[in-house]
């Protein structure tokens, strides 16, 4: 498939959760209908849907069906099962494509590719058993942290070594898992920058988020963000570095330490990301919408800002402050139509919005 | 009802047409459900809605068993046959209330309602028979036109009268219908007010925008519009006098025409509206959001206008144009998922934007 494709096309979803909840709507936008798969009945995307598919990932045949009712998959976070891929690769077009889900699902292998691009990471190293965990800290130093090579996100399956006498505890906490020791990197702060590139080749930035963090989840991203021009340069070359050589097609989140030493790569995540929510209301094509526009062949938007914003995730019992942010001036809720707020769990967000320089 | 509605809650809207679709979308934001009365299939809201009853209006067990299924019932279109709303308000507050859609579903009543809270209208005259229709055309002098009192929108159901000689003719057409003759107003241009009011009596209202018409269909609509300090204020103010007589709870959209003499009152309608599109991208909360914050009893939200838009419809074959559209720079693109373009048919709209002053 390479023709754009039409109005009523059909793009299928991997995962029902917010993000999924805010593609479908952007999908909407250009006139397109969307086919949720999650096997989680009553999720937030499934709200804004045509179609869900509420099925396990293991369930081939739900797979297959899906397949057949969409015109093209994409996925809304990046632990999908292999097998899945599988199933849906032979019948339909997977867009990002697989290589960017095998560099993002593994933290050794997305150091490699990165390092390998000749971009800087946090220093880094396999660990296998505590004899190359004792001799990475030895090397790199403490304080270091301790990650599973899968499955991770908002701080889940890491450990920080403070000191090397706590070696052998940290190394009980991965269960087994392959792990991967990071040193820590001496940066100012934290920016990301949410990039697109189009089935064509074409590559597109938004302009980079200032990232604060609270308890290993994303709290606020404002735009913009303390860069010089040089800098922003350097955010959008290094993305499009990365973009490009994942031939990659859909929106990317590359989060970046900013040191004195330059730009440090943190991670990727292959999907829209939560540092990009802030575009709802600062450019006329959302990162949602560019995401859709890329996977369904169509050329990427003007991504410009024309706002400041402020980006506040909503978490927990964050929800119950909503009656109060409702009625603030300049405030753009987006709650996700989740259930129940349990600690920790993304309920929402709101942008703020101030009028641009 | 006079709690806000809380999370989860399911809004009920009569009509699945793109006006029921973005008010779908926005009710999603605040973590709302819908659920879509609409007889037709395929709709344009049943694409971002939860449940859709694909029923006629005439259903009475339909119309019960989605009253059942919702918490408040609001609506797109202002012509839902009275049977329907009987069945409905025995079972779930309607908003906004029937006074509103009795006073606009008959351009007369509506007249008589604007002048009677001392509003200018355009000069009107109730038409029964021949002889009332050339007595009117006397008084008023031509041209004027004669437009049925019920059903008319987009420019159907009226036509006008150069000559006192085409009286007979014009009658004709009106094929027995209960009908009205409005003079002319000399009027620079034309604005509307995107007026909201909440179940607490709050008023807000949107910047005024500026409308240009085509073939009788809203063609653009701009803000700011071309209004002085003074005639801002009088919009406001006449709008709010509306909103209050009506007891009215949700968003009205009142077009306006600007003469020298001040602002005449050409309609309102008792529903989101065409002229408010704009507000998508230039408001951190836009219309169709205050208009589900205020039929779900939340207050209304800050609809400060921070950036510049032009609204364009995109009708029957403007579809043509999409691809070229979707490349330029600042503009957000808004389809509704109509499955065929029919000539006159709302099939999208475009708002570009630029930087407010």
């Amino acid at each position: 498939m390479t023709e754009p494709l039409p109005q009523g096309a059909v793009i299928g979803i991997l995962g029902g959760g917010q993000l999924g909840r805010m593609l479908s709507v952007a999908a909407s936008r250009l006139g397109f209908k969307t086919c949720i798969f999650e096997p989680g009945g009553d999720c937030p995307a499934s709200h804004v849907s045509n179609f869900h598919f509420q099925k396990p990932y293991e369930d081939e045949d739900a797979l297959r069906q899906f397949a057949g009712a969409v015109d093209v998959v994409t996925y809304e976070f990046e632990n999908i099962p292999t097998s899945a891929l599988d199933v849906l690769e032979e019948a339909r077009p997977i867009r990002p494509g697989r290589e960017a889900l095998r560099v993002s699902q593994d933290r050794l292998t997305e150091k490699e590719f990165l390092t390998g691009l000749g971009l800087r990471t946090a220093p880094y190293a396999d660990i296998t058993d505590l004899p190359s965990l004792e001799a990475a800290l030895e090397e790199m130093g403490t304080p270091a942290i301790l990650k599973t090579r899968r499955f991770g996100y908002d701080g889940k399956g890491q450990v920080r070594i403070n000191d090397a006498s706590e070696a052998e505890a940290a190394l009980a906490e991965m269960q087994g898992a392959p792990a991967i020791l990071e040193g820590f990197v001496a940066f100012s702060h934290e920016v990301s920058v949410i990039g697109a590139r189009g089935v064509d080749g074409q590559v597109a930035c938004f302009d980079p988020g200032e990232n604060v963090h609270r308890d290993g989840i994303l709290h606020t991203t404002s735009v913009p963000a303390k860069l010089s021009t040089a800098q922003r340069t350097d955010a959008v070359l290094l993305a499009g570095r990365i973009l490009n050589a994942l031939d990659y097609v859909g929106v990317m989140g590359v989060e970046l330490f900013v040191t004195r030493e330059g730009l440090i790569v943190n991670e990727i995540a292959p999907r829209v990301h939560n540092s990009g929510h802030w575009t709802q209301q600062g450019c006329a094509v959302d990162q949602f919408e560019q995401h859709i526009r890329a996977v369904a062949g169509w050329p990427l938007g003007d991504g410009s800002r024309y706002a400041d914003v402020v980006m506040e995730n909503l978490i927990g019992d964050d929800m119950d402050r909503v009656p109060d942010i409702a009625g603030e001036a300049g405030a753009s809720l987006h709650l996700y139509g989740k259930a129940e707020a349990k600690p920790g769990r993304k309920m929402g967000h709101v942008n703020r919005v101030g009028r641009a320089d």
